[in-house]
């Protein structure tokens, strides 16, 4: 993770795009990532969701735009200075106070606190 | 990073929530992660927003923000069985030999071939 | 939609927001919105997503969430000078070229040309 | 708009696509097509965003992907039986009551709550 993040670094120091790497800007491109991301799964169902890697265009395909995702990420993280493992496992342990285990199993609709009731 | 992947399937698992973490799921949780995050920066000039974590209340909801992206984005990874700083680093090398330093450099505009001419 | 238009602005206006509606950030406001609009539907099924007017609580956080997310790109296309309107009807166009109505129905995977083949 | 929503209800059975076009998977195409709205202004500054219709490169990108997304939204809202523009006047009206044009004029940082106060 450390050596990812010197690598985006290095990349961007070198083209000289220190420049237009404000935290705003990193954003809006890590959303334009996701952006991708999500067309390539937008038609597909659930399942074929769960089977896309095997799948020799889409496979690759997802592969790269997760990377693009995670580059931007990792760089936007950088750039503000906080620790995204760090920062991901503090959340957790939060998100884990706020939804506890007992809770979560006794109704799957914990998770949003919002499957529809007449549709389930 | 690898700690990170075990604690949030760890997390999934004991609330029994692998049913709902299917790729095309978790792809628009994640979307919706960073559009919370996109939320906290829209009107921040850019100036502002590089200033952003030295700032007692928004500076924790940024870092809580990042936070939720990167445990989506580990989750949706290992979900499709991708490791996350593998395939950024592939696609790193890949964007390297597409923008070269000396091509980059020499035109800033090169980061997405299309800063408006009539405005620079 | 004029009619929204005009609201829109006045609403902007009165409470002296033009200083911040620039297309940059008019832009990342509307990906805020639809990334709470993908936060109400993430967990649903395909089949549960086409019920979920029907849910009490559901719909109307749907129904809430599509008209924030018109109310800003109706903002950025009147800031941007668009016809919001008149871009569609030209974009559909332009599609139906691409996109014939004999090739389509021919083939369903046409609709992104990446419906994975080895899962379909 | 009416004439707007009635196109793209047409060209998507012409080409047999409603089994694809469920709120989930609309949503999802919508957040891809903002997604390339932002790609567009994202190295932009908020003044040089202002100015981008001006551009012969750019505007035509940004007006085509405003058009997009306009489509998708249509389409959304058509498959939900949401009145769009009606329902963003409701939901105008509703933001009319919770930010007054006294309080939002007394401070500008009424927008979000959240512009940083060690930054402006």
């Amino acid at each position: 993770m450390d050596e990812l993040t010197a690598a985006v670094r290095a990349f961007a120091e070198e083209r000289n795009w220190e420049q237009f790497h404000t935290p705003k800007n990193l954003a809006m491109a890590l959303a334009g990532e996701v952006g991708e991301l999500l067309a390539e799964l937008q038609w597909l169902t659930p399942e074929q969701s769960s089977a896309v890697m095997a799948d020799p265009d889409l496979g690759p395909r997802v592969r790269a735009e997760i990377g693009d995702v995670m580059i931007y990420l990792a760089r936007l993280a950088d750039v503000l200075g906080i620790d995204l493992v760090e920062a991901s496992l503090e959340k957790l342990t939060e998100a884990g106070s706020r939804y506890t285990v007992e809770a979560a199993r006794s109704s799957a609709s914990k998770i949003t606190g919002a499957l529809p009731r007449t549709v389930e």
